[in-house]
């Protein structure tokens, strides 16, 4: 992938897009999505990984609400990663996002993931640039391994612009139902955009190959973003084309 | 690595080696093996994975005890690993594996291992060369992340030769403390002797980078094998030096 300057990238859906009837798509979307699960659980040969990245406050949690709810959860399994644990960090990397990634027939969603340890690493400056070129590599060789074995990897960035993200960060203070996501951090790493869009430019630069491409989405309208995610993860169901096996008793 | 014809390799250890006296000297080798291993965990810096293959009956087991014996269980584990599992078999070849790599601090030896996945499944046909290929490449990468996270990798292959085999799987149906080794199994894969041969020259052609080497031991003699390899492990560790951390509360 050439270089993104992120900024550049439009934060908000095209005006040809509209709140009502784009809601309406997503409801069917996520009715083919049901189908197309149940499908995908009963062949058990593919799989399907879903990694969500974003700035704090871009939206992660509601996303994967409005994608997969209705969908069965014996499907779909939701693994959020936050602070590494001691015996996680006594591992490489990729050790503990290993462990979660879909058997056949599941849809796994990483409410961040692996990513993560080539960017808060990078702006806390835990890791250094190298490190990171050769964590990009490791990280490639992994998503090929998956991909190989049947997983289907879909990377979306949930792209919010520094205004919306204040607001966001903001309305934590005071909406009562949003205060438990508050954290004190927030405040210092809404400060710490700038460095944060430079280590995502990097990691777009660097981890996406055609085979396996980030997906930036416009995520300051929450109607939108829910609707270009389920959009490619709908698209990247029938592309699997899942079939029910034939009944081995009856043959048919 | 250039080409390896196995069959050129000694399986025997060179004319000047004794038993009696390399039984002695591995002895002394265990003692230090106890040191180090103590400071590597003290130190919880470092980590080493041991990796064993080998034809059956090459003395897997064996070799385990000879060498780790006397070391604190608390720093070592072994790992043996069989046929998978239908729930590995729904995930990656390298998904099981990657659960059992060592923590920091830690010794992993791996009875059999992530070989198994070009080796087995290569003679029994069911990968195609291609595959096997692209597990090269995903081995290479894997073993790599590893080293990367402060893992040491030895690989050792225990070369017996075919006849030594052929005596010692004869010796399971005669031997009461052996008998429970044996499987029918046993009898059909000596008999694909010459396969397994070429896809493990095919394994130490591809996967041996100058930075994680294969190290090909003669092992007819279960001294001799027992020796090389405490041998190349105590020198691993010394090359490591693990230091016991100073007391933070005396600071000494």
């Amino acid at each position: 992938m050439p270089t993104t300057s992120l900024t550049k990238l439009p934060t908000r859906a095209p005006a040809d897009y509209h709140k009502t009837t784009t809601l309406r798509e997503l409801k069917k979307l996520r009715q083919e999505l049901i189908g197309l699960q149940d499908r995908l659980y009963a062949e058990n040969r593919h799989s399907v990984l879903v990694v969500l990245q974003g700035m704090d406050a871009s939206g992660k949690d509601g996303l994967i609400r409005r994608v997969f709810s209705g969908i069965n959860p014996q499907g779909v399994r939701v693994q959020a990663f936050k602070e590494p644990t001691k015996e996680e960090l006594a591992h490489d990397f990729l050790w503990r996002i290993h462990q979660q990634t879909p058997a056949r027939g599941m849809i796994q969603v990483f409410n961040r993931s692996h990513y993560e340890d080539v960017l808060i690493t990078r702006v806390e400056g835990l890791i250094t640039t190298e490190e990171a070129r050769r964590r990009f590599t490791a990280i490639n060789a992994f998503e090929k391994l998956l991909q190989q074995a049947g997983t289907t990897v879909l990377k979306f960035y949930l792209h919010v612009s520094e205004k919306e993200q204040q607001e966001r960060l903001q309305e934590r203070l005071t909406d009562p139902t949003k205060q438990w996501k508050y954290e004190a951090a927030d405040k210092q790493k809404a400060n710490q955009w700038p460095q944060y869009q430079v280590v995502y430019e990097d990691v777009f630069q660097h981890c996406s190959p055609t085979t396996c491409p980030w997906h930036i989405v416009p995520a300051d309208q929450n109607w939108y973003k829910a609707y270009v995610v389920a959009l490619a993860l709908r698209d990247a169901l029938v592309k699997l084309n899942p079939q029910y096996p034939e009944n081995p008793k009856t043959g048919s």
